[in-house]
């Protein structure tokens, strides 16, 4: 079987008011030393019988016309095989 | 410098209905082949000057303390030492 795990962040530069609130709540619960926080998305799809060009080519498609907002997000892709494991 | 990367999951056999419903967007939209998505969270943390342990040690506090909710959630963390590059 084959699985893409997307990574999506935030491009740099874009604020991001998620992870500043994560970063202040981090600070009021005493977890000090965190100088940034930024906070992204984790996308995992299971593929039913594809190969795995055509899992990679989905994956971009779904990226591109769902997943990530190509103006302020970027994307990267892993395409793992798990042969009957 | 160092960063963490945190990967939050839901435990497998846990309901995702936001998985549920970017896989019927998906087909919706011509994008046929995926059998399940699940829906994660990815959180970058920049750390200012502590050890790697202990940078370690935050991280781990902050998923226990308030990222992950560990009755439906498992999280793993990846920690990165940017050496001046």
């Amino acid at each position: 079987m084959i699985s893409a795990r997307i990574h999506i962040t935030l491009k740099s530069g874009i604020l991001d008011p998620q992870g500043k609130t994560v970063l202040h709540a981090l600070e009021n619960l005493g977890i000090q030393g965190v100088d940034e926080v930024r906070i992204g998305k984790l996308i995992d799809m299971d593929f039913g019988e594809v190969t795995k060009d055509r899992a990679e080519e989905l994956t971009h498609e779904a990226c591109k016309k769902l997943l990530a907002n190509p103006v302020i997000e970027d994307y990267r892709i892993e395409l793992v095989s798990e042969d009957g494991g």
